[in-house]
């Protein structure tokens, strides 16, 4: 076998066969192919496409590059939760407590931001004393005490997958459906769950901009799940405007205990409760799952198994009490006004991330540090009536300039019309 | 400027400029751009294409990496000749010697062989004492005396394409009309010729396998040759049949010794006057370039030459009167004669090409050694015919084990048929 042979079946529309894919990604971490004939696949494979075949075998390859979790342990169903990432999108600090309350265990490894999109261990890092790096026996403790964990992913899971993730993200070779729905798959399988729900974001702020490449990706995604003997669903939702009103870190942890704090209100809780009923039905075949979330969410029981988890990894758990005395503030906060009156007809999702990473919620290279307090809470909805003076919005920032230049594009970005708006829709798709 | 965006550009479609094709070249070299980033970029350029503008923009960033060569201080008019690579094609051995006779000075820096073509380089070596690793002031002092000189190619010219061409190489992604053109006329440019003709084969032993890729991409190398100031023409030559009837090195050498110590005759003969006379005519403007070189070749002047740059170069020149009594002879000498009577219908080139490479006449890879006493002869050429126990070819061995194999492959490879057969074409298209 000689790489350039397997390189040019690939740029000439042919398929390579997961020995040969094994080959090539082994041999790339060996040092036996260069990192120029991966990078030369990966353009082939993005503009020739990988076959379904491809992306299970390059998802066995990275899942045996490295250890799994053995969740076998733990009493009750096991489930994971991934999206691809959203603005204002706290939906795991949401989905996690659910499922702890109704009896599932949630273990969730999880990422950091990048881009205009937020990272759950950001978001979490923003409680003081809140740990994400845990061992694995201390990842099984938190999930057999509390139902629940979301921690770092340990450098011993997928290999592979890591590497090629960091050589994809430097060659513009990230969106090809069969190397996400591998990347992402490979994740999920070496984390263990029994069951895997997937949220897969369509439109403006989301990584695929159409419903119909999402539902592809998702379709993916939950085939490989299937025949790796796993229980996977997936929905396809909206991402053309913020999920929740916070964007930020510390803001998104104030919004999510704010809101299970009273029964379920709003698009992010929407979402969330259909992610952790889709979840729970697959893990458990219950036909009462929705009906059993809200319970756990109104009765308060899910808010307490947030602080029993927060608690468990060391965090201040008053801050589901008393989210605004726990989690820095930012020094400047500045209300953003309505300009005139109307109908908000967007809130454009990718320009809002992107405000709110400039302010310092978010990073532009891996290695940035994030500012926990700055960001950005929008005041109205898509569809809402405002007058004249209205509260658009209220931006966290770090100094008086930064606060000032993002109210402006702010109100900008805020799109008012004279008609009726209808509200921006939840769930598009359920697959599997 | 972020390496990632350009080449998303590429893979989207999009056309770079010249400072940013510069940026990214110069960013390899120097670390700064990483090898998979240009492997993508490649790999891109392949699948979408890139410009003539784009090809013209990577011209000249080779051709400013390194040093060039100043042919100014030769008298007369200045020449260089390059062959895209066929089979059996050795006419640099007779193109040189023959402008030299007429007056011109050919300045030829030429490649080693590679897979099923071979190089002029290796032929040469093939002489006894000869010499083609010469120092700049060599290279001008045997062009001033002889009037033509073939040596390698130094270090110090176009060190960007090389860094490109061996990335190119190991990565599947050599054939890409620009890429192509480009590596080519920087080489060219370079090497200080003020008038350059090019040789481009088309068919089944050629790089490209159809005369309308050949002709594309001859008048891209054209058009960069015309617009960097130099006399510049293509001719676009069948490589479907072996040019000449020796395939080898030594074999080659003798093949060209004899030829030119008669009147031309044959399809070598032929493209070798032609490119002569085209590359003679544009320097010179003379409108009978074509007959003052076939004077120069059956007056022996032409042979005088080639005596006169081997001698020049250490070898020795006692190779043009009695070439077998002075060039390396294989131990095994094999006659392959025709099972059957008919008229030669095909000698498939690339096939033929990779038998003589498997005797050990090329190379499989770089730094493979070859062998200059084996090849094929073909006594035979399409069109002929022939009786039952003809000689159609002599195979030049290592090994009894390997005449052997190759007799009886090559017996398989000659096409024989009853009806007449019209002798192969030889020039296809002339451009500029």
């Amino acid at each position: 076998v000689r790489a350039p042979d397997l390189i040019a079946r690939k740029r000439d529309g042919g398929e390579l066969t997961a020995d040969e894919l094994e080959w090539l990604v082994s041999g790339y971490l060996a040092g036996a192919v260069s990192e120029g004939q991966i990078a030369a696949l990966l353009m082939a494979g993005v503009l020739r496409g990988f076959t379904p075949e491809e992306a299970r075998a390059l998802t066995d390859v990275f899942v045996a590059s490295g250890e799994s979790v053995d969740l076998s342990v733990l009493d009750g169903p096991t489930i994971d939760k991934h999206s691809t990432g959203g603005v204002g999108d706290a939906t795991t600090l949401l989905v996690a407590p659910l499922l702890a309350a109704a009896g599932a265990r949630l273990v969730k490894l999880s990422g950091r931001g990048l881009g205009h999109t937020g990272g759950t261990l950001d978001k979490l890092e923003a409680i003081p004393g809140m740990r994400v790096d845990l061992s694995p026996a201390e990842l099984l403790d938190v999930a057999r005490e509390v139902g629940c964990v979301v921690a770092a992913q340990s450098a011993a899971l997928v290999p592979a997958d890591k590497a090629i993730y960091a050589l994809r993200d430097v060659t513009a070779t990230v969106a090809a459906p069969a190397l996400i729905a591998s990347s992402v798959m490979a994740k999920k399988l070496a984390a263990g769950a029994q069951t895997i729900v997937l949220d897969v974001k369509a439109g403006d702020g989301a990584f695929l901009p159409t419903v119909d490449a999402a539902v592809d990706l998702a379709q993916l995604c939950v085939t490989i799940g299937a025949e790796a003997g796993r229980r996977c669903s997936a929905l396809v939702t909206a991402m053309d405007t913020p999920l929740g009103r916070a964007i930020g870190n510390a803001v998104e942890v104030a919004e999510c205990a704010t809101l299970l704090s009273a029964p379920p209100a709003g698009r992010l809780a929407e979402v969330a409760l259909e992610l952790a009923a889709t979840a729970l039905t697959l893990a458990t075949g219950a036909d009462d799952a929705r009906a059993r979330l809200e319970r756990c969410w109104s009765s308060g029981a899910a808010l307490e198994r947030l602080a029993a988890m927060i608690a468990a990894q060391g965090g201040d758990a008053g801050v589901c009490d008393d989210p605004a005395g726990v989690l820095p503030a930012a020094p400047v906060v500045l209300p953003v006004l309505a300009d005139r009156a109307g109908v908000v007809a967007a809130l454009p999702a990718r320009a809002v991330g992107e405000l709110a990473a400039a302010l310092g919620a978010g990073r532009a290279r891996k290695d940035d540090a994030v500012d926990p307090a700055v960001g950005i809470v929008l005041e109205v909805d898509v569809g809402d009536e405002v007058a004249r003076g209205d509260r658009l919005a209220t931006v966290h920032a770090r100094s008086d300039t930064a606060a000032e230049a993002a109210a402006e594009r702010l109100r900008a970005l805020v799109v008012l019309s004279d008609g009726p708006v209808a509200p921006p829709p939840t769930v598009l798709r359920r697959i599997g």
